[in-house]
């Protein structure tokens, strides 16, 4: 068996991640689908939300490189 | 046990970024059912959506190339 | 223990593209239940869906041939 067993790491780090990503979405267009006057309001917290949600797989991608190279 | 471990990883990290896909369509396309005429809204946040969580996995792609070339 | 590990990653990497178009077109068929007239609308976003989640799978299986055969 050959190959690397870092990378699994970061694949293991990036499915919470995604997921989260794909339930805020969901959310934010059904709730802009029901109230389009509502946008200016989810957008913000739909953007926090990413951030706060992608932050833990950008962290997976800083150390997979650390993990990898150091 | 042979084979090449690396692929694992990217494996992994594409679970959560496609989940995140279909749970944006599927919303998009709900919308879309409820309300025609908002599809110009809705169209956007599910492009972008679709962006961010695919980023995950394309970042598990370029890993992949790193850990398997490198 | 014998096998080859390599065909795991593209199991793994199929699970979530297979969920993704099960959401999918699923959101699709209630969306044309509710509403027949609006299978014009919605036919293209499921087949979009469809096709930006099931890249992924095809990276996996792409990414097998490269790693068992070179």
């Amino acid at each position: 068996m050959t190959g690397d067993i870092t990378l699994l790491g970061y694949g293991v780090s990036a499915i919470g991640p995604a997921i989260a990503v794909g339930l805020i979405f969901a959310a934010y267009i059904n709730g802009v689908a029901r109230q389009p006057e509502a946008q200016g309001k989810l957008q913000p917290i739909a953007i926090l939300g990413f951030a706060l949600a992608e932050a833990l797989a950008i962290f997976g991608l800083v150390l997979f490189f650390i993990a990898f190279f150091v």
